[in-house]
């Protein structure tokens, strides 16, 4: 059931450095993910239809990627409920003039299959088959907490971004940033939605600018927070995807990304909020070492608030890797 | 002398509407206009140089394109000076089903020749033949035309763009929009700058995106006006590019696009105004007919004077318009 | 009746070692044919049409081209039967710097017109005028010799690439590769099928990682055997393209590529082969001077089979080559 994807690494995919985007990397796992979901969802007799993104679990990039290596992408359905398809992806880099391939990320996604007839009808998923009855028990325990999670952030979305006039260097108004860009049809699937991946390249875009403001040095993606995504973005909407600063410890940074939907010609809707995340960077010298981050200034309470929410995600963040180190150094 | 090049409007060329977006017009323009000066300029022995571009004057989209239709674009060489080249670009749409073509826009271009080895150092420019006198009169003329408005418009940089909380629809604030980019590899030239093409591609973008959030229809580009490259963009600055509405007449709207340059990482320059220029786009109904567009409403005293300056220059073009009319007229 | 297309080769066009990749050329000769065949398809009263790539004959890669140089890419229709048109197109390289121009490829190209209203329906070419008898009788002959081509490479299609665990450097599981790629909007004609130059990029850069893998140096594609395109590829198809090296000779590497089609959604269909086609690749060193290629390993009597067909047709094209020189020596 696995599938495999492999494309080589441009000098478009990366930054000066030669270091690949993270949201490169998203795509392409974005893709995979949806191929393999869409067809399993199709692979019975019924309505046809297309798997949209629902949720990325929480995501490490473990080793950097260059320009001129192969990015292989693999794809394994790990469970299905009713309603929805799991797929685990992994990457590998290789380098194919020296053969030395490393592991660069491990990813969850979670897709929901959409009837290419209406696309508000979500269809059911065909059950697969486990190896070992705890497989099943596992993958729901995994379902039913994401689900949890899924209903907690949709009420964390009234935030908005405020604009700041000559802030000082090292503040939170110094570095934010946002961009908009009108989706247009290769952004899209065949129901005329926004790809998960390239919201997710997007996202990624916007909190690398974000940490290089800050920092002024060469920057690459940690880790990607739990992604939900909340509302599909249609194809011709304006997307406002918007990244601010919330919080640095001594070598990483944590940016917060909106991504706002404004259904501009010919809709009657308002502007809303389609996805939000934190994702974590981290300052690399010439040589690849990190680099002390300068610390973030925060002005208003707002800013401190989330501040040291962001300090107790990163110091959770630690807690649970330490306490796998020690799990993994005891068998 | 003259150089052609085609090529086939995809989906990704073009708005929903399946208009093709001004930028992309502009992109190819520039793209032969580099190519003919550049291949002119190393005509001779010498050191070998790439051609930047240092202004488009203004251009007039005549008829509009579409999706499957082919771009022909022939570029031509019409004046030398010392250390300058001005290129004429035709662009006709081609419609290879019915084999209908139409002219789409004229363009004037004119770039500077930089050496390949200091990027600082211009050359000089080998000068080509005339068939007739007045051809290098006219020329001359023209040249010395564009280089006093380039002075001119050097001075009215100072100008920033300011936020707004909560607008009203149909403000400047509402409206108004920016977007950054990293600058890849792939928007450079041999030098390592951004080739004027892909700047403009940029400044449409968001001038359409101001435009139909003012009037939230299917908007296209009617004109741009005299786009002065005031400054080199180096490979890894992140652009931001700002828009917004300066002036409405009844069936038009023109915007104001900033393009600023962040050398932000290894580079110890400030933040600098690159481009600037403005669009004029028109509102479109389903059958392609002009639509009336909503007034802008201006609420301080710089958007007064802005909308004055406008106003100005609408009336202005609208005159010259006129004369060429009944010049045509009495021929 | 010649045209001509130009584009500056930039960064993404190109491999790490700055040669402009073999695909990148194959999809510009396929859109400059596109547009000749489908204008001259169109060019008398009756259905609209648009030419679909039926057949690419063998083009070798005569000189390597670089990022900077201009491609110049001329196509002329040299033959007309009642369905079907010869395009021969020419690539020159220029180096608008030194003002160098060389021959890159020179290739046949057969285009059939679907209509516009139904894509099963081929239209009638409107004929050619032919200079000379002469012409039409040798184009007369190519067309059946093709023709012939065609239907028997249509049978050898049932081969599948089966994945290999733990590989052994050298043989042809160590090297086989593949992708998956969703055909996107942009990926289309106006009929809604994959151009074919987008195809052809996509089998050249599968080619090029199976030749990178074998070899673990800079590789540029030497030469394309004919190719044959048995069936159209629909939008919202997933393509697997996969590549397998066949034969090495001492200083070359024969690599099979397949495209496989699974129309996943709303459509009944099985997956199929729509192309299959050798590409041959040099390996190069940094000076640009062709090395030695290690053996491939072959295990099976599958591969022992492919690997003698190789060199089958390693030799007759050797032959083939030798006598040319000779008859040119000779005149």
């Amino acid at each position: 059931m696995a599938r495999q994807l492999s494309r080589i690494m441009r000098p478009d995919d990366a930054n000066i450095a030669g270091n690949v985007h993270g949201g490169t990397i998203l795509k392409m796992i974005e893709e995979a993910g949806a191929i393999i979901s869409t067809r399993h969802c199709n692979s019975q007799e019924g309505e046809a239809c297309v798997a949209a993104l629902a949720r990325v679990e929480r995501t490490d990039f473990l080793s950097p990627m260059c320009i001129g290596e192969v990015a292989n992408v693999s794809a394994e359905i790990t469970y299905t409920s009713r309603h929805s398809v799991e797929v685990q992806v992994n990457v590998m880099s290789e380098n194919i003039l020296t053969g030395a391939k490393k592991l660069t990320n491990k990813a969850t996604l979670w897709y929901v299959p959409l009837s290419l007839k209406n696309v508000n009808k979500v269809l059911e998923v065909p059950p697969i088959q486990y190896a070992r009855k705890e497989q099943e028990d596992e993958g729901k325990k995994r379902y039913e907490e994401q689900k949890l999670d899924r209903l907690e952030t949709k009420q964390r979305n009234g935030d908005v971004m405020l604009p700041v006039i000559n802030p000082e260097p090292h503040t939170v108004g110094y570095s934010q940033s946002s961009l908009i860009h009108l989706v247009g049809p290769s952004d899209c699937t065949l129901l005329g939605f926004v790809h998960g991946g390239v919201t997710m390249k997007l996202m990624d875009e916007v909190a690398g600018i974000v940490a290089a403001r800050h920092c002024k040095t060469n920057i690459v993606t940690a880790s990607v927070d739990a992604i939900n995504f909340h509302e599909k973005i249609k194809k011709g909407c304006v997307i406002t995807v918007s990244g601010r600063m919330t919080f640095t410890s001594n070598k990483s940074m944590e940016i917060e990304v909106f991504v706002d939907a404004d259904p501009f010609v010919d809709e009657p809707r308002e502007r809303y909020r389609a996805v939000s995340a934190f994702f974590t960077y981290v300052s690399l010298s010439k040589e690849g070492k990190p680099l002390p981050v300068p610390q973030l200034l925060t002005e208003t309470e707002d800013e401190k608030r989330r501040f040291e929410e962001g300090k107790g995600r990163y110091l959770q963040t630690k807690a649970k890797r330490q306490a796998q180190m020690q799990q993994a150094a005891q068998q």
